[in-house]
């Protein structure tokens, strides 16, 4: 399933659904991809909520750290940007982002992770917690694993819990 | 103190009391000690909650985090749950905990983790913080440790820090 | 601009502006440093709060996170704290820097650090997100990162997100 091989590789499991923590792992995700490393994404928990399909349901979990998502899922106005540079220079981009919170943005920021080949993975347990289905999930998402397959998946590499 | 030359060592530290982060914290550790990997689990700050003994004192820390613990701590009616099978898929069970969030659930995560001989140590910089001793710990707290022992024992393993 | 060749090495991302946080993120690190590790600290988004000058704007971020930081730069009445010793024992003084809750424990702590020759750094991306430039930060900091340069520091050693 992985070339563990290949010597550089960083591994991120997004558990947080706050919207700051997520522009840091993909920044850290696309940025680590713009000079070659194999990078994986593993959502688990709130973390789902970035690569969940905006149509369907809205909310994420149920009371406990539903106030976050009520934040975060705030205004829906796909904000149109043209495309983001990571590990570059786009901060007015991100500004713009940051002050907007918006899930427009979490879209973007998931297009640009695709376009450099980072890999998205979903936790299967919180998905069975959080009652969702690989159907709920873009397309991009290449699988579901449990922690055995993540192991083997970022093993040899740098992880990070985010 | 530990087999530095075993190849598969995952060292968690986990800071958090939040009862979702420790069920990631114990999801990983009872996962990776599934498939073999020595896991050291170090709890610091909140995270001590999740191996304090029930009995005695019922929250940790005053003022700062502490509502987190009043509502983590809440209801304390011992579920019974029969056995957690982490890395496979329990996923009514853990619905289930994480709908009633009271401490039962966290003794279960506890005592797998302890069946797949994860290692359980405390932070003795926190515990001085907190005001808490090694009795306030259950048994199976194998140790009490400062950052130099923690890295002698984590060497050469993924570290997260939850 | 590092030593890659080193065998023990931390790098951590400090994220988070919470002060129970820094004071994990800071005791890892000094700790790690008077066992003879290099160490890199990397500031980013709320943790940037930790490297601020103490004279200029008082607060970090606009709304968001920003109760977290009125909390956390609350009351600025400079405790005379004297030395800390890390990775040691001081538990008296950390607790009663716990208790206390203000800026100046915070200074001690990066004090304490750069003694011990941590590595201070700044994360470009979000000081462009934050408006801040390198002049808002002490003379300490060594540098502002970006992604690339980061994982050149880091390569070969741990990395913590904290």
């Amino acid at each position: 399933m992985s070339d563990n091989t290949k010597t550089k590789k960083l591994s991120i499991i997004s558990f947080s659904g706050d919207f700051d923590k997520l522009v840091a792992a993909f920044t850290l995700a696309s940025g680590s991809a713009a000079v070659n490393y194999e990078v994986n994404i593993f959502f688990t928990f709130w973390g789902l909520n970035a690569v969940k399909k905006k149509r369907g349901r809205t909310f994420l979990g149920k009371g406990f750290l539903a106030r976050f998502f009520g934040f975060l899922m705030g205004g829906i106005n796909n904000v149109p940007l043209s495309r983001l540079n990571f590990g570059g220079a786009s901060p007015k981009l991100m500004t713009y982002m940051m002050r907007k919170r918006n899930v427009a943005t979490l879209n973007e920021l998931v297009e640009a992770a695709i376009a450099l080949n980072v890999n998205l993975y979903a936790c299967e347990m919180s998905m069975h917690i959080l009652g969702l289905t690989k159907d709920d999930f873009i397309p991009e998402v290449k699988g579901v694993l449990g922690v055995a397959t993540f192991l083997e998946l970022s093993e040899g590499g740098d992880k990070l819990f985010i």
